[in-house]
């Protein structure tokens, strides 16, 4: 269930330590939020000079208070941070915000001494937020201790930065979207982004929960709660544009960033990813009234040609598409809609709505009906006549009346479905768009926002979830090349047969033992193929024997591996690879393999453990997913039987967390079935 | 030099025919703005009943007047349109605005009518824009003939929609944008958008051209003016997201979009192309004040984390860079800043600004003078300090002074440079933003999209531009396999050896003539290699000649080709076509060919004919470029000989406009030069 954060967010008393009658100190601003919810729990102020501090008598320590205090705010000096620390342990509190900066943000002597504090305030059986951190606020329980006001309302936000957080609120305003609660993360040294989201998962007042973070912690413990929230989660997060590889010794080191394996994870969690505040206030916008599209089927209305072809290409921009209508949604806008107005896929009034702006909420009506429709856009100048200012025939009193008309009638008709319906209007804060947002209609001012909404209440991948990592197994002692492939084997993963020789007699000897043509190999090579290491398709005993002269001569390897060369007719090579990222675990990588994969870098991500339901998933949606079916009168391959083989490696790797990196390259898919022409693991 | 638009954009007088004092018509808002600018102009209002129409008489129809007409708004009833542009070229007028409906956007039958007064108004030397169209308006001359007032400004905007120019208007306000002229295309019966354009790019008021259309016209002759503008174009246009291929014979016509078309014709041409209002208006307010970065590099000042790695990913996501700061900045930046403050890339003033808001100025001026930085972004809270409802920290008169005297010091310093400058900020219509945004440097809210402003200044391909089309050369009168190699062997490109063979004996005969391998192919077959009409690697004349038998047997083509097998070593297989596009003309496309070419999709376009510098820049813009150099040992190819073929070929084709679609496919590239393996022709 997770740690208890009730005296977090509901305590039965608060004291702020290092409340200031200085408002340039940030004491200053916590305190004067704190007493604004005086009557709904007793709040002191501690000043260790005394005195008068916002008009009130500031006891010069918490003990001086005579009482005990269920929630202290710490906002001293960091030189005096662990003794307000201890002193309200001692105090009996349950939770500390530490407002105080200077520790692991400045480096490592500052990360002990947090962890240090951190540890006491465990073993008092408390809690701590921060240090380094804002504040915190809740709506539902009147509790203020952050410099801000947040507006009330169904979002809570976690946030690593205080400007960013001040921004969101500034973009939800208009939206009419409010915090349910705010938590500046700070530095995490006890209670961590995990334990947050988790308790506002369970929040009842939290509808959605937005996030903005740089430090995951554990990202693997952060995907499992949000996969298991219930709620809408959105994450905003940055740097994660540093494309530079990290130095790795396999090709699926290479080809994964920190930004695949967090794109990766958040698709698995089902949390919406955006890369800036404006996305983040688009996607919330568009889950927090819990409406989720049904397909990705859109049916846009305009009242102007230019804005429903510019609305049709944003919503098939956002990945959603723009069908053509069924005849009885058509049948029913000709008779409700003029000659001129057009009843295709954007559905266009053609200057209707001017004359007769019920026209709008008719179209809408029919729209949200139609079984062809998954969500519904509306697009244009609607809001413009009763908008003050409004342009072309605005401001016209019968229009205005008739657009508010309308605009309930769309509210009404909105009410009696379950289908998401978004509204982009050159006029958002008119009249009648608040009317529309009032009953929970997203409303934006830009095309693309609208539609990007929409994709945000489109059906995920049909397979994502994260996957629990399975109890270790006993460790690999050895991660040589037949070590590992050996250990695969065992797994369940068919290779070619294969002898590991050291001289011509053994080489002869293994290559008696079955047919050629042969492959060759040296092993204790990291890159072998590179190296000049693997010889293919050596037809007979004699051209094995003249391939090892050759390469012994050449590299001096102690040993080498024989083994049957594959038919390679009508095969596919993929790449499956698995890296253990120091935040997100095992992840795993699907690809194109060959000579292609570094140059395409047509490959996939996802958390490991991959089910097989999900690794065809991924295989099918790589760019070059075309091959998997055959080109130009080659055969299918076996899709089924790779992703078998794609759950078999990852959940080999995911069960032996001693190996860093875990690679099957080639995986070779032929029409009838798999086999893995060579692997390698690096050890952690 | 183009059409002579002066009587449209300044006549010596106006009539208003069709103006009305019934508010609910056009012609009565038309009217109305037309007599604002009366001192100016004489302005008539003509009506067929006479009578008042806003306080003045008006004429009962043009001839009424006794005196000449220079330019007509023509706004009355479909069935009279005729005989009112008819009247009005007998009364002189040299230009009419035709804002009467009902013709091309009808049907056939509207298309007809509309070009018969298109050619008695060109008969009559005059000009007309419209039918079907809103009105115009040019600030410069005091001409307001359309419904709407615009700001004046430096935006000549040229739309096809009323409402998106609406929008726009809205959307340009904050950006402190204007415009210097505003014309409704509507149906481009007479005057087009390529007249406009042109006449746009000459007029000394106009500093930027913004298009909305749906409709080219003539895409080719749109393409050179803008190519030729000599001032930013921003084309916004819909309808690029359908993406079903059209019918097509040729891969290189399956590969072909009309989105591919239009957005090769925008980038040779060097105009802005946008999908939204929205990103029209960020283009344009990142070009109108001129400024060009000289590369790709950005640095990026916050006052806080979040917004600066926030910033940092949306300007890599926008295709720049934010490298490192160079020792002299960081050390002058050392020196300006606080100890906390990060002086690496983002720079990060760490609560400065707050306590001294100079420090912005200080350090966006070390920024703008560092060579290492083509462009500088300032992102976060600037601007919070002095503006109304400021949230932390905000509102202190003396931060508040001081932030605007940093405003006044930023401004100076960008004048005092010829690097563009960008600010986001959380507070974009504070004094201080008004300031700096008084100054021409563009604010936005979103980070996106102040990122996307600073990829609008950063340069373009080296080499871009629309090469004039060449004189046809004879047209070609067979197009089959050999005669369209032999017309292309003539050109300039080179294929192997081959001989046309009928028989057996004409095959040994052939087979005699050059070395083996060879290659058979059957002739007269449209997908040759899918219907299994090529046989490769055919080791000698048995070898040839056993394919033949089997060929001619199952297909029984009237003749084959026996050719001279190519060396694949080391060979990398692109394709090269040419489209003739109804609106662009021929547009190439060059891509890595093969049986990956369609699973891939790995291909660029660019209007034909294509120069070698221009072609070697798109193979080097591949997706899979890197498979050009070598991969794994391999020796790089021959991209020069590869860029000179798709010169000749494209050349070629462009200079036989009877060809449809032309298509070389494999063109071999390999170290040693270039071979062509195949080509297709459909004539059109």
């Amino acid at each position: 269930m997770g740690r208890d954060l009730s005296a977090l967010f509901d305590p039965v008393s608060v004291a702020v330590v290092g409340a200031s009658d200085d408002p340039a100190k940030y004491g200053h601003a916590i305190a004067a939020q704190a007493i604004r919810a005086d009557g709904r729990r007793p709040v002191h102020l501690v000043n260790r000079r005394g005195g008068t501090v916002l008009g009130r008598t500031a006891a010069p320590s918490l003990s001086a208070l005579g009482e005990p205090v269920d929630l202290a705010v710490v906002s001293v000096p960091a030189a005096g941070f662990e003794d307000a620390v201890d002193e309200a342990l001692r105090c009996g509190a349950r939770a500390i915000v530490a407002i105080t900066a200077g520790f692991a943000e400045t480096g490592d002597a500052g990360r002990l001494r947090q962890q240090a504090v951190a540890e006491r305030v465990r073993a008092a059986g408390a809690v701590m937020v921060g240090p380094n951190c804002l504040g915190i606020a809740d709506n539902t329980t009147d509790l203020f201790l952050a410099s801000d006001t947040f507006t009330p309302g169904g979002i809570a936000l976690l946030s690593q930065s205080g400007n960013l957080a001040l921004e969101l609120q500034l973009r939800f305003r208009p939206h009419h979207l409010g915090f349910s609660r705010f938590v500046s993360l700070g530095n995490q040294a006890d209670v961590t982004l995990v334990d947050l989201l988790a308790d506002c998962a369970r929040h009842e007042g939290t509808r959605a929960i937005a996030v903005y973070a740089e430090d995951f912690g554990d990202g693997r413990a952060f995907a499992e709660a949000a996969a298991d929230a219930g709620k809408p989660v959105v994450l905003l997060t940055a740097g994660r544009g540093d494309a530079s590889a990290r130095s790795a010794q396999s090709h699926t080191g290479a080809l994964t960033t920190s930004a695949d394996v967090v794109t990766a994870a958040c698709r698995d969690a089902g949390v919406g990813l955006v890369a800036t505040p404006r996305e983040l206030t688009v996607a919330v916008a568009a889950s927090i009234n819990g409406r989720r599209a049904a397909g990705r089927r859109v049916a846009v209305l305009t009242d102007g040609g230019g804005h429903g072809v510019v609305a049709a290409d944003a919503v098939e921009a956002a990945g959603l598409s723009v069908p053509e209508l069924h005849e009885p949604t058509r049948q029913r806008l000709r008779e409700a809609l003029w000659e001129q107005s057009s009843v295709a896929n954007p559905v266009d009034l053609a200057g209707m709505g001017e004359q007769d702006p019920g026209s709008y909420a008719e179209t809408v009506a029919a729209l949200l009906a139609a079984e062809e429709a998954d969500a519904v856009l509306m697009t244009g100048y609607f809001g413009g006549y009763a908008a003050a200012g409004g342009g072309l025939g605005g401001g016209g009193t019968v229009l205005a009346t008739g657009e508010q008309e309308a605009a309930r009638l769309i509210a009404e008709r909105h009410r009696a479905t379950a289908k998401p319906l978004v509204v982009q209007s050159m006029y958002p804060d008119s009249p009648s768009c608040r009317t529309l947002a009032a009953a929970g209609i997203p409303v934006f001012a830009a095309t693309e926002d609208a539609a990007r909404a929409l994709a945000a209440t489109a059906p995920g991948a049909p397979d994502t979830g994260v996957t629990p990592l399975p109890r270790p197994a006993p460790p690999l002692t050895e991660t040589g090349y037949l070590e590992t492939r050996k250990a695969l084997e065992e797994a369940g993963l068919v290779f070619p047969a294969a002898r590991e020789i050291r001289d011509e007699t053994e080489l002869l000897a293994a290559a008696a033992e079955f047919d050629g043509p042969y492959v060759l190999k040296a092993l204790h090579l990291l890159h072998k193929s590179d190296a000049g290491g693997v010889a293919l398709g050596l037809a007979g005993p004699a051209e094995l024997l003249a391939a090892f002269r050759e390469m012994h001569a050449r590299l001096g390897a102690p040993s080498y591996s024989v083994e049957a060369m594959a038919d390679l007719t009508d095969g596919i090579e993929l790449i499956v690879g698995v890296n253990r990222d120091p935040r997100f675990g095992p992840v795993a990588m699907v690809g194109l393999g060959g000579i292609l994969a570094e140059a395409l870098r047509d490959v996939a991500f996802t958390l490991a453990p991959v089910p097989a339901d999900r690794a065809a998933t991924l295989l099918r949606g790589l760019r070059t997913a075309t091959l998997l079916d055959g080109v130009r009168g080659k055969p299918p391959v076996d899709v089924h039987a790779a992703a078998k083989a794609v759950e078999t490696i990852t959940a080999f790797a995911a069960a032996h967390p001693e190996i860093a990196e875990l690679e099957v390259n080639p995986l070779l898919v032929r029409p009838d079935g798999v086999l893995a022409l060579d692997s390698r693991a690096v050890l952690a």
